[in-house]
């Protein structure tokens, strides 16, 4: 079967065809096809939720949970799992291998599990690139689940229509987060494990320090106490997202959001266009002569460009 | 006292004119003021040292031990100590600060520390920046500092000449970073802690695992085994960081890392330069217009930079 055959497939709704797409811009290093193209103005239609939150926060198995409501809900559900490698903290979490053999189960769920060593930076884009394949297959909710641990997982979570941060009652996360400007990401605080020890406690701290942020265009950011393991509280974020949701359709919020992502997108393929352009033979070995000048490194990129944009 | 007068003063080594300069390119945004651009023709002389590790693993009491045997030898250093604030781990460390009151004793040792809550890309800049003006200042050695959480601190400490990973004897950290592909970019290997439980075996685990290793251009990874705060084991890491420089120096691999700075620096000029210059005010306006369309993103932009390119 040709590209163009799992196109017409992918167009039909076949979940293979969602999955060899995805796969073909992973492959083919984060530039998009030229026939995968035209799939990228359907985006645009699907809710996206982040969900962020330190390594053991349970976001796995909230996910889930949260997924299964939805498809309750007759809504299709797509996950996009970013799971960096920490250098320090080590491999992937054998969690999402047993969560993608579940993914089989329920065509309705479609999971994309995204481990990487490599460039970060990549990594937000490729996760941005597979949420928007999964939006413009149909997908009605699209979660974005990624590990806070560098700023580009949380941009990615960032990027959402609703962002959700995860914490768990140990160790202060609460409020640790308030000092590193989490809370300025979250509209929605999930204590999940909210049977563990000093949770009660946990969450009114959370509650405390968010009473002293201004509230933003009329959305008190709610704190919700969860046992994902045990279902506990997912019918309740069920309910804080759609309102979120609601909240930001009225509000108008929500379209901006999507034409930003749109705009957003168009600007980082023109630089990518252009700076391809750019880096050509000519202008490539150019570089390479310039490096014997004594000149400052400004004044010699300056004569490149100059020299480009004259031709 | 004008800018030019101060740029005089850093010429004739003044430490203030340094630390003025330091924060004008931190103030503008990353973007190296015009009257500033003269000095970086003076970049590549300093010994650059790379020191990065999990939090907690004692790099600022090394760093702060080698330095002051670097001194012992007549050489002045320059230390720029990257902390980015973890949105988890919370704030900036007292520990710096600290530091950087001890920093005025020796007007020989320089340091800056940075810590952001920002753009990490940005973060890798500035400290490329910083490190460059102490080199272009006179510094023999300049040491790159920065908890290893993620892939931009990593590279901070990659661009140095020899990068040191320092670990400690607790939580498997060894068998850890072999995992997550640490290895690669290790010249030298730290267990730092050494008097704490099993370091003895954390060492081994290190040293078989580097074994394991192809030797690249010659050059065998030592693992050295230190106590920071007491300073046992640190003249033993001058002597090897002398060896790695003598041996960059030998091979020919000091000079290629010191030109491809610079080719890095002129690109990422460049490319800012032509960037700047595509999104004026004619661009930004006529993406706005290109959002109501319906056509692909990529088409868009490739539209957007043919009529650039055109003019």
């Amino acid at each position: 079967m040709n590209r163009k055959d799992w196109i017409t497939l992918f167009e039909q709704g076949d979940v293979r065809a969602l999955s060899r797409v995805i796969t073909w811009i992973e492959n083919s290093g984060g530039e998009v096809p030229p026939e995968l193209k035209p799939i990228f103005s359907r985006v645009g239609r699907a809710f996206r939720v982040g969900i962020t939150g330190p390594p053991g926060a349970g976001k796995s198995t909230l996910v889930d949970g949260l997924s299964m409501l939805y498809r309750g809900e007759g809504r299709t559900v797509g996950i996009v799992a970013v799971d960096p490698t920490s250098p320090f903290s080590g491999g992937a979490l054998l969690g999402d291998r047993v969560r993608m053999n579940r993914a089989g189960v329920d065509p309705g769920v479609f999971i994309r599990s995204m481990a990487t060593r490599g460039n970060l930076g990549g990594l937000a884009e490729a996760a941005q690139d597979s949420a928007d394949i999964m939006d413009a297959f149909g997908k009605d909710v699209v979660i974005l689940e990624t590990v806070g641990v560098g700023q580009s997982e949380l941009d990615v979570a960032r990027a959402a229509d609703t962002t959700v941060v995860i914490l768990v009652p140990e160790s202060g996360d609460g409020v640790q987060a308030m000092k590193a400007g989490l809370m300025e990401i979250g509209d929605l605080f999930v204590l999940n494990k909210a049977d563990r020890p000093a949770a009660d406690r946990a969450a009114e701290e959370l509650k405390s320090a968010l009473d002293l942020k201004a509230v933003v265009d009329g959305w008190k950011p709610p704190v919700l106490s969860t046992i994902a393991s045990k279902g506990q509280g997912l019918p309740e974020l069920l309910e804080a997202l759609k309102a979120h949701w609601q909240h930001l359709t009225e509000t108008g919020a929500l379209k901006a959001k999507r034409l930003n992502r749109r705009r957003q997108r168009i600007r980082a393929a023109a630089e990518k266009d252009l700076l391809t352009r750019f880096w050509d033979e000519e202008r490539t070995q150019r570089l390479e002569e310039c490096l014997k000048s004594d000149d400052n490194p400004f004044n010699i990129a300056a004569g490149l460009v100059k020299d480009y944009l004259k031709k």
